[in-house]
């Protein structure tokens, strides 16, 4: 692909020849349509969006079956080997993306244990001398190289491993494809960028990278082994398609979130209900997925159950054993869920408008260069560790309580009581807040029979951090869960309720604390019944479902009634043409034709080379209708699509004829595998500069019949736009064409792609559409 | 519809004037295809299928989405407070569905365990009073009376109620509808049969009858209200279409499973996983349903606390909690999982190939009526009970262990230890299990720390009586759900196998207890994530999921190389044309003009009354495209496709013309209401004898162009027959338009349904196409 070819400007088009108002000759057809003042003919979507924190070309991915000539030939021949040689295959790397994601999970927890564990342990020690200042010192500077190291890797090897991850993990999903979302040094700035940044004590989480880092384990596996490293293998070319790669990739974000949470078959519901727009028979493989990530997360545990692996306790891996038996709750009880759930609505909502103006800000900074990013980036850092130090000298000195199992005050370990400045046998509250790990954070406040052990002044100083943190520490280039920042700010302020409403509840606070977490995740996030699995498979505790299962359905329709989920914010700000589930209400106004836009591009059945090659250069499409003419045919008909990338494979061969006949599909076979066509992984594939067209070639003819898909998913112009986005979506089309209503017109009048459907796309044509409503 | 109407003919054909021969001369442009052996050019293929246990006519249901211009006008004129009702309605059904589910769910339960309970405390008085003959003939009487009365109710009242359920409920939701499967009488009978049925003693369960309460609750829901009885809204009138109906039958669904084994995760999985074809957004809104089901659940099992109910007791809802904290398991024990695993997958496939052959002959039975039924009925009801009273007297007494907290023997109550014949402080193992409600049998073998309270004989004699007699007792005309069978099976063999590895293994038998019913449950139902989630809101138990996701991967692998799921496979013997997710392989050697039969009957845009009722007594076609031709077009062209039950709806308002003009739709907008056209409740709409047409009116005129549906989805005869599958499946059509490759034909070359799909079909027109595989 040339420079303009990487980026998808538009695919689409009108017949060159074709008048530009025929459609509205039609209009009756479509009934007493209003008339709507049509405002521009080309489609100015962004082709480009904002991944990580850089801009990057973006192209659609193709999810339909190509049915051309030589395809059906490679179907036919295709032997029972080589269909067993497949689902082996697929499976084998369900297991290999299992086990990479549970070792990764497995050892990013050991490193941030260990490197946080060094460091806090540190500070404590320095604490314990009375040397407060020096303590600070080594807290923040910490601090700070970790967050520098997090940083440096992000803005200078992969500005694509800023923030979560998960939307672009759903754009790619969507069908949406940008170069760097997936690759290799994204992946290795993940793993290190988010082990360094959870290490530093940001109020960010390592879930929504783990997400990001399972995807790009599976797109890595499903790349068709490399090349260069000689790691290629023929059984890897049947996974050189967009459709396998992106059942892989759902098997990657689903053992993500196993490994990040430990949850299973959270990690399956996630990837259905959040990041798979197209659920198929992938459930069973991506639940095999998740249950290796599970064992292996085991198995690992075990070995370090005794000390072998450092300061690595048994908190590592998120799993706060609540092991409660609370099987009754009262009438107040149930007040205080439905005030929760409200309560976590409208927080939620807020923080999601906050994060959206954050974000907006940020991009401003972050556009201007990789150091100030990173100057972005240590600000926070610095600003993080001054409340995390500073905010706990406001705490009073609590003295133990007496009958506990667990130590008091916890030196030089996680727990549940820090001694921070205080004597010996008294605990500073905020503290054991603040200068612990988020995860012993969430476990601190999770615990239960703990009523008195938080201040409400305590946990109302955490809450007001946590939540302006979370919100701030979003969008620096470090790679940044949502998942943990939301968490801990909705455990805090279940469990302020909690406290205040203890006189008349029966419930403990802890369980206050986890049904104001699932409070909050239902208020930005809107998951509804992965977030339940993910909250019971953390805390071991099924009698709190129906609960759980309330405090979500109430957070989440308090908030949706405000904006929309977290993701699909990011989404949207970052300018990914995602397509969404349910066609707007105005495009049922509209119909297919409305959209198209012009000049298209078509191609005869046996083309001039001359004529392709141009096509090529001029225009960044990435398919072309190919029309069959006399002599060819009696009438123009139209033949199928051809794809740019199959273009650039047939020119690469130069098989030219210089009369214009149609060699057939037999001389094609002689000389290509149907492999050669294969989508070939990210930045491998035939570029229109490796052309190497001699002047006398360029007036040959070459036969475009082998290699069209006779059979593209077609509409009639007249459809309404509601119903071709829906067949769209279902399909997970690349391009829709449009053919003509009445017969005698040229036979393709258009084709549809994803930017064609998007809302700024239309309503710029369209722009009264909307207020018809 | 007439009585040709009910029943789908075939929905299709070829263009009358069309030279048979036509697809064949295109035949270069599929490519080298080879020359198939076309035997047959009619659709044969079964339109009537076995639901319950009596033969239904079938048809299909309409999903895609009707834009005539009448409709077109209907959503132009819908206002935000229109949409302001259907939403509410939506969640409105959603709420009562959930109620009405948990309010059945309990008051099934209540019933089943008062009169079971009533049963056998009588029998167990009188053997406690050494009088055995009397205690049998009360036992086996009191099964026979019930399971007559739910045979009597099933054979009589309504047939469809016979069975699970889940097959139909599973079909409904691809698509395929027959009038008594989701019928206010299925749902009568399904609920006091299942009653019957579960307190007759027979090895059956109430969960698949359970879930197909659910559906039933919320297809009458559905329905629009009833003129009948007055119970109309015009609110209602958005629901009287297919797309909304599937969506609340997939909510009952979920809320069945919900209430049967009070796990509201589990039942929205199981509605995703197991029933619903097309998972769309609905995924939030089960999720609600079920959570009001659990809600309702618990409410009612708090206020029976305290014998409030009878003989209700705890364990009324199936939750048997294990409560354990095991966390490690070693190297022996995975072995033995892994053991377990493949005999769940060998004894499920068993047990499915037995079910098909048990069925088959049963079918032959029940098919000369409904005496033959209710005497196949008590044949088996007679059968289990000489099992239950017949087998405990092999066993032998045992002396109750010492230290336990439960009493010993359990004397008139639901417990762990029957004394049957024993002497006082000794009680009878075999017993326990046989002569107790299925779901306490079930708690006795997951029950842990009981390690010796089974000999293995028992457990042996107890396992092949259950798999025998749930083989023999399902399809017999009860309602009866395969689980419980499944699970007691599945948890009996697990404890002998747990049994046996006890010395070399650190589990309890009651953990190998559960992960005998997971291998079972895998090896004959096949599901794995809603399976996983079920067993543990069962149990209770989060920390033996690994070991249950292990379990259940092994079985069904092991069970997939042997046959079909069971309720795929008794989808498949009832006849019902199910759409597979995924297309044949031998359908990719078709192309969709292969299979489309004919004669196909097409109307012109204006057409003649009686060309119109002629075509409509002459075929079942449920569709008929309409082709425009001159004057009103310049060349024939598609204009779309018009439904039967539209044109009889326009025929009967009886708005013809004398000449052969254009009405338009400002015309019929007069006369009707959009809503006039929606989908009727089963057996309602207009039909073709309620028609009264004059013989002058026959040669008058009517304008089909307001009520055809202009955008039909169409594809080119050329496509593979495997492409066009999937886009049929995934849209959820059932008419999918041909239109020919070529211009100058006529405009559409046939029309796919359902039918045209099926293997049978297929199969039967090109019988050596397989063998290309």
């Amino acid at each position: 692909m040339d420079d303009k070819g990487d980026i998808e400007t538009s695919d689409v088009g009108g017949v060159l020849e074709r008048n530009g108002s025929s459609f509205y000759e039609d209009k009756e057809l479509v009934g007493a349509r209003e008339p709507l003042l049509r405002k521009a003919t080309t489609n100015n979507t962004s082709q480009i969006a904002i991944v990580g924190a850089n801009l990057c070309p973006i192209e659609s991915l193709d999810y339909e079956i190509v049915e051309n000539d030589l395809f059906k030939q490679d179907w036919r021949s295709r032997k029972k080997t080589q269909i067993f040689q497949y689902i082996t295959l697929k499976w084998t790397l369900a297991l290999l993306i299992g086990l990479a994601t549970g070792l990764v999970g497995f050892f990013n927890n050991l490193a941030v244990e260990n490197i946080a564990g060094f460091k806090l342990l540190l500070t404590s020690n320095f604490m314990l001398e009375q040397r407060f200042f020096e303590a600070f010192v080594v807290f923040a500077g910490c601090n700070l190289i970790l967050a520098a190291g997090a940083a440096l890797l992000c803005a200078y090897v992969a500005p694509a491993a800023a923030g979560s991850g998960i939307p672009e993990v759903k754009a790619y999903l969507n069908g949406v494809d940008a170069p760097s979302i997936l690759a290799p040094s994204t992946l290795f700035v993940k793993i290190f960028g988010s082990i360094g940044g959870v290490s530093a004590g940001f109020v960010l989480g390592k879930e929504g990278p783990m997400v990001h880092t399972g995807s790009c384990i599976a797109f890595l596996l499903g790349q068709g082994g490399s090349r260069k490293y000689r790691l290629t293998c023929t059984w890897l070319r049947y996974f050189k398609n967009d459709r396998d790669r992106r059942d892989l990739i759902t098997c990657g974000a689903a053992a993500g979130v196993a490994a990040a949470f430990r949850a299973p078959v959270g990690g399956v519901l996630f990837a259905l209900e959040e990041v798979a727009s197209w659920y198929s028979a992938l459930l069973w493989r991506t639940f095999f997925t998740t249950a290796v990530v599970a064992v292996v997360l085991r198995a690992l545990i075990g070995f370090c159950r005794g000390g072998k692996c450092g300061l690595f306790g048994e908190g590592g891996l998120i799993m706060f054993d609540l092991s409660s038996s609370v099987a009754t709750y009262s009438a107040p009880d149930l007040i205080a869920v439905i005030v929760l759930g409200v309560l976590g609505g409208l927080l939620g909502s807020l923080y999601n408008f906050f994060l959206d103006k954050i974000l907006r800000s940020y991009s401003v900074i972050n556009e201007k260069g990789a150091p100030f990013k990173i100057i972005l980036t240590i600000t926070i850092s610095l600003l993080t560790s001054c409340c995390a130090y500073g905010l706990p000298w406001l705490a009073k000195c609590t003295p133990c309580p007496a009958n506990i199992q667990e130590e008091c005050p916890t030196i030089g370990r996680s727990g549940n009581f820090k001694n921070f400045q205080c004597s010996p046998g008294h605990y500073n509250d905020l503290a054991s807040l603040f200068l612990n790990t988020n995860d012993d954070a969430i476990r601190n406040l999770f615990s239960k029979g703990t009523y008195d052990e938080f201040y409400i002044s305590t946990l109302f100083v955490f809450f007001g951090a946590v939540y302006f943190l979370g919100l701030v520490t979003y969008g620096i280039a470090v790679p940044s869960g949502l998942f943990i920042p939301v968490i801990l700010a909705g455990a805090t302020y279940g469990r302020i309720v909690g406290t205040l409403l203890g006189p008349i509840s029966d419930l403990d606070t802890g369980l206050f604390a986890l049904l104001g977490a699932a409070s909050f995740l239902g208020g930005t996030m809107r998951m509804t019944v992965s977030v339940c699995v993910i909250l019971l498979e953390l805390t071991n505790d099924l009698l709190m479902l129906p609960l759980v299962m309330l405090v979500l359905l109430i957070s989440k329709t308090v908030a949706d009634s405000f904006n929309k989920g977290v993701y699909d914010q990011i989404v949207k700000m970052k300018g990914l043409p995602f397509m969404e589930a349910h066609a707007e209400p105005y495009m049922r106004n509209l119909v297919a034709g409305d959209v198209v836009s012009g000049p298209l591009i078509t191609f005869s059945g046996v083309e001039k080379v001359g004529n392709i090659v141009h096509a090529l250069r001029l225009t960044g499409h990435n398919a072309f209708p190919v029309v069959n003419e006399p002599p060819f045919s009696d009438a123009p008909e139209l033949c199928g699509l051809v794809l740019r990338s199959h273009l650039l494979v047939l020119l690469k061969a130069k098989r030219f004829t210089r009369e214009r006949v149609a060699t057939g599909v037999i001389e094609v076979l002689r000389r290509f595998d149907a492999f050669d066509f294969a989508k070939a992984g990210s930045g491998k594939g035939v570029k229109l500069e490796n052309l190497d067209i001699q002047e006398e070639e360029m007036d040959m003819y070459v036969d475009l019949h082998p290699i069209t898909n006779t059979s593209p998913y077609t509409v009639v112009e007249t459809m309404s736009l509601a119903k071709a986005a829906v067949l769209f979506r279902e399909l997970g089309l690349r391009h829709l064409c449009v053919v003509p209503k009445t017969p005698g017109r040229p036979p393709v009048a258009g084709i549809l792609t994803r930017h064609d459907f998007m809302p700024e796309h239309i309503l710029g044509l369209f722009p009264r559409v909307k207020s018809n409503d």
